[in-house]
């Protein structure tokens, strides 16, 4: 074609010939043309791409590069094909290899010369990096409402299941009496720091890549901080060399969510413990369950079970992409095209996490009596027992000593400590008086727990009204 | 529809209704169907699904538990499946979530009754064990084929530049001569071992699972050893709680992939390596090669590039399954869906970089003489002086020890060894005699180590007849 | 010293200098000793490095490259090294690197000339293959014995509990009852499993390196077979240069080593599930609990927790050598050094893993009572209803939807199948006659299930006679 | 002992009864001593378990919870233990489990009862948080000293080798002739981007844990904000579930370790590459390499070597500590004490990595003529003379096919652009004029690439004093 051989008008013998053919000898191997490939997947990153073709053409304009007719041939070039993608009405070429070549062309046969000035004075390499990091920026801002989504969820939850006590646990054993609102807004913290960062990740991305051509910049008269301004940039990358073999931001990013689906994994392991019949703790809807093609009685906590199997692919394409940059020397390798898919891949897949957890924990159900049956019994008191010593003046270790007795007696006689009389009490320290029994209830237990961050219902309070203020949901 | 109600003749009133959907009150919601699905990715294993579908109907038939009409019907009716499937005239249904769900409702459809007959003392627990399992066990023989193709590139080459001299590296500094030969048979040598990796994991996981039923057995009176032997098995798995949670075997030919991957990055740095101007060892095929967009003299190795890079894709992959099944209780948890991607993906990816890898060693071609100049300079053959002096009886470390100044001596005169005068040498140890020279050649030092395994001309020989033996090409 | 600078008698003005420091004009900086030095943890090769040197001293001398009166000195003097080395009278010197070099120096020191020959014909890269594969196969074996010994812990427990019935789980959601017995022969077959693997790890390792030398073979006329055979090995490895570089013994042990600890985790994890106060389902002996610092009243699971946690650091161990052989070129890369502490690391923890788990089980207490318990009620003997109605002819699928809505009527009138009256339950279908109730109870369902590895306990009886059996218990 | 038994003046007759131990029946068996131990490693938190259990006493006193007395004991008493353990006077005890025990039990053996109160209104779960956010907050200063030594040695590099050219590489292949320190400079921003996530991480994990207890808060009086003030803590976690379960700080700063080692694998394989004989672009001080044990003439880049294989260690300990938090229920599980041994070996592996990279770095020489003579040759101004053709005018593809034509037809002819003839060079395009020959030149070349952050030397001088000043280096 008239772009491949620079002779405008010549007849187009190899459909196939590629746009940086000019000195190789034979056409490619079919089988290297699939191996090599990356239209398949990376045709997600049009819009990004179009986005950032735009802005280099304004700039080649601007910079006398290109005539302002040119650039706007090409920006209309660019918007139509841009809408052909949207409507499903355009062709990817495999042989093109990759959604720069793809566009480039199209652009081409649709504009003509001006099409094929759109390269000047950048490289793949640069390009890449930026649709990547365009990319990336967005994504971080859907992951952003995501996670805002599903801490909204746990907001509503606390605040519906405000007052409900249940037990706290280590060890998956049964430890203080806790409110369940508060193991709730654990999570709201959680995924908070996702934000964070996220945040931070977006931050450090957020820098034009543009301009650093295939390396070593380029020597043609371009602006690239217009550039950077016209696609909301505030800096841009300060060495060409870095700029071509950095990916940074991919890895970044996939920590980022590998983290996420750990979280959820944690929650994801509870709602299955608690959908159990063992711990009985929560209904989940019918319509977030799923059924046995044998056992008509089942019913089963897919959903998290998915969630959290799902956490080893997300940290798998964290450790595949770690593994592919190790060893590489300087600058662009084309083991870094393997960044996408791990990318792709690890994004759908921690969205769609959080999005299903957001739904399916607006359609579950707290059973509160159960929650509440399960404070009683197992001396989940004792600390409390403990720390009333500790207020009478006995040494923290002393009174651990003491309640670990009275416990152990407890247990042989099988009986909870408050079932014991005052006077049975006494015998293993005389410290303890009357009104021990206060702080042998569940209620006393979690409402004394006043310090900051703690499961007193005033305190779970204030979280709650704090976090509402930061979702903007008052 | 009659099978979802069991009351034939009722109103299909939903088309979705769940194959489980007997005691669920609403319809799943649109979210969870696209969730949780497997049909998007498991319509692969159609075929070994039908497989076993079939020798499972057969035994059903010779058991009593249904009828030879019924047993003909089934049988069919899944030939006519496949058959379209194949001929990409079936249509999968996400809602039926499933490759098994799919083809038994295809089935029923076809056939009626009988269709819903053929789940009869199975679940899809171990269903899709034995369809992964048969799947693997087809997929290890392509990769041992596929691998045995590697290897014969490899013996081919060593056929063809027998006798061509070459630096062999330690530290990637050149440290003895060695023949080209002998350096692509070590690569034999390493895709051999993983022909046996893949057939010890085949021979594992060759173990018939179907009448383990969702964990507990079955007590419908079935034969799972007439199944095993109508599928080609020797052995059947011995408890039922384990067949249904066990992925071993996925696990297991995970890591043989990623074996196979990392041998081939080895092999992909060493190409890269030779392909650089620096080194200019080997000229690979225009046709295997790609250029670059802005630069107009590249040629660049992207193939092994790819290939190296895509080490970390297969690797977490592995990584992937290891932490999905990490702290799962016994038996079948929903977190195992998710080992079936991953195996997609790493097998698609290690026979791709297979593939490809013998038609690019096929279309390499060595620059013997690039090769045989590699080799002078750089006092390749100090060892052979070290072993010449042993020989005169001085002990290895004193050898070691003379050779290292004379070598230090050289290079601050700018010198190969056998550029110094036998007066010179003698300066270090009078044992050195005029034969010294014979040894300090680069032939003399290949051909010397007569060691098995080793170097010399009259071993590789040995080795390349062996292999070519083995492979069956002579 | 004589042996550093090959002039004996010459003034020793450099303890430190290296064995290979011939060519070095300075000493190495102190920071590179510490950086580079492997003495700190590999000198748990020294039995290893011993028993190969013995062989290859006993070789030399068979092949007349050093007399007999030297072998004797070097094997004299190895034996008194390792006596100092096992009696800790040995000074391992940081200086001296390795485990090779720390040995190989102090044969020098008492030995003197002979000693220096004994590096005569081989190389550290060859050395230290061969010490690993030794290592390798003792652990192999240890291993074997420590997973045979977890075996027999299930296999007694399985036999003392024998008859008594638990819930099968799926989803840790109720499915079938089964016996406890044969949950717990599933991690028999779990860890044979293991055992098969790691018999094939050490069986594909156990090929004789020695004589590889740097990477090329040597000339001096050395007898590879004979080492092989003084080593109890049946083969010696096929290609110099493959040898050098080859770590697939190493990998492969760390994936067996994994795989090992993934099925640890599985246990742990139902440990602790069992040990929580909702299962209630065994007791761990106090000795092998720990408290709490705060919570008087905890008794934690530990052990099986710590477990579970090391799964990780396992895994860790795998990706970190998989990373490191990544892309290396042939053959030796100073990188492979990495290996050792990997593998001391993730023998150390799966071997303590084991031991602990098999103590542990033997102090594990299970409540018979609590799961029996857990049996009745959860409609989990609806799949017997099920498979009764497809013996009296109803199409499976038919049968599956009838109990499915014989449960969801269960569930709205809050009872169990088995409190229906049979009018009530053949209002469901008119095939459900008395002899319904036989199935609908626990004994009955579990001895049902007669199919081969199913969970009747005509079937665990056998499986546990042939696990006694293969274990020479009986 | 006193403290264990609640009756002060009891006999000891136990040494070895845990501070947990009230209400346990046996003692622990040796093997779970032995198996949960962690002080063997987390001694290493001793300065900072005491900096907080300082602070702990100051606010305990203040708030009346112990006199100023029993506070002024403990601060006397924690400050000789620091002391002790410094002077390597200290008896660390497995029997007392950890650090935190240690200290504690140490310290009423010194102070009495004063010690028995350190414990209130606290627990392990929040100490130990405390005790690592401490820790790698000042091991996040001592990286961000690190990574800034080796910037300077990059910038005294880039200062010193001001002007020397070099080929650019991309898939290895020289693709552009680039400044030195313009490469070197690209590390100086890889590194700068580490120190970036590493003040993240630590601005992100100086949160004050202390005072949620074992994860409920506490009931007892305490001032949280006053122990975060006293320990130069801005804020304070809010939500106490969420503080006793949380190890994202611990993941995060393993990833930033990762990223950093991971930039350190692809200085080192340049590193190797250029001390190879083929590059030849080093030298590496003698001091700063090994030798062979065999081949008297070689000089290895160990320490590349090593780093570069090390990251594998760092990624594996990231993977180790991802797997292990997977799946894990609320709050504090014991899987968790796995988290310190992998950042320290982490830490250790990264700092030393990047403490020898600057040493090496500074004894590292470029060998300015092999690099020149690098550039020419090889049609590395190819692009110069595709912009070249743009700048008339020419669209940039079909300048992209011009050149590559020419390239090919230099090939064929053996020459390189700069020999062929003007006429010659016209017959491509009548655009080429007489000045093209400057843009050919590799200077020309370099110096025409001032773009931001292009290769030109004033662009890379102003880089340079830019990153001297950012240093502090002037």
């Amino acid at each position: 074609m008239a772009q491949d051989n620079g002779q405008p008008g010549s007849t187009d013998k190899n459909k196939n010939k590629k746009l940086w053919g000019g000195r190789f000898a034979g056409t490619t191997a079919a089988s290297v043309e699939a191996f090599t490939e990356s239209i398949s997947y990376d045709w997600r990153l049009y819009r990004h791409d179009i986005q950032g073709s735009m802005a280099h053409a304004r700039m080649l304009a601007r910079q006398g590069l290109i005539s302002e007719q040119e650039r706007d041939a090409i920006l209309k070039g660019l918007a139509e094909i841009e809408s052909e993608i949207e409507q499903d009405r355009f062709t990817f070429r495999p042989e093109l290899e990759d959604i720069h070549m793809n566009i480039e062309k199209a652009l081409t046969e649709k504009v003509g010369a001006a099409g094929e000035k759109l390269h000047t004075a950048r490289s793949r390499n640069d390009q890449v990096a930026l649709d990547i990091r365009l990319y990336l920026r967005d994504e971080g801002r859907v992951l952003d409402e995501l996670l805002a989504g599903v801490q909204k969820s746990f907001v509503r939850l606390a605040r519906r299941y405000l007052g409900a006590v249940m037990p706290g646990y280590t060890h998956l054993q049964r430890a203080q009496p806790v409110l369940l609102s508060h193991h709730l807004l654990a999570y709201y913290e959680m995924f908070g720091r996702d934000r964070g960062r996220v945040a931070d990740c977006v931050r450090r991305l957020a820098v034009m890549p543009l301009g650093a051509a295939a390396m070593a910049g380029t020597g043609l008269p371009i602006d690239r901080r217009f550039v950077a301004r016209e696609l909301g940039f505030d800096e841009i990358t300060a060495n060409s060399m870095d700029t071509s073999g950095d990916r940074d931001f991919a890895m970044e990013m996939l920590f980022c969510l590998t983290v996420i689906q750990l979280h959820l994994s944690r929650l994801a392991e509870e709602l299955v413990l608690w959908s159990s019949k063992e711990f009985e703790f929560i209904d989940i809807g019918d319509r977030y369950c799923t059924g046995s093609s044998i056992m008509p009685q089942k019913k089963n906590p897919d959903i998290p079970e998915l969630i959290r199997g799902k956490t080893g692919r997300v940290a798998g394409a964290l450790v595949a992409l770690l593994m592919t940059v190790k060893g590489l020397p300087m600058t662009y390798n084309r083991d870094l095209q393997e960044d996408k898919e791990q990318l792709f891949d690890a994004l759908d897949t921690v969205k769609a996490s959080l999005s299903i957890t957001a739904e399916l924990l607006d359609n579950t159900t707290f059973r509160t009596d159960r929650l509440a049956e399960a404070t009683r019994g197992g001396f989940m008191t004792a600390t409390d027992l403990a720390d009333y010593l500790v207020k009478k003046n006995m040494p923290f270790r002393q009174a651990h000593g003491v309640v670990g007795r009275i416990v152990a007696h407890c247990q042989e006689r099988d009986v909870e400590i408050d079932e014991l009389e005052l006077d049975e009490l006494r015998q293993f320290s005389d410290l303890i008086e009357e009104d021990v029994f206060e702080v042998l209830s569940v209620e006393g237990s979690v409402n004394s727990r006043v310090s900051e961050g703690g499961t007193a219902r005033v305190r779970v309070e204030e979280a709650l009204e704090r976090a509402e203020r930061q979702l903007g949901m008052t």
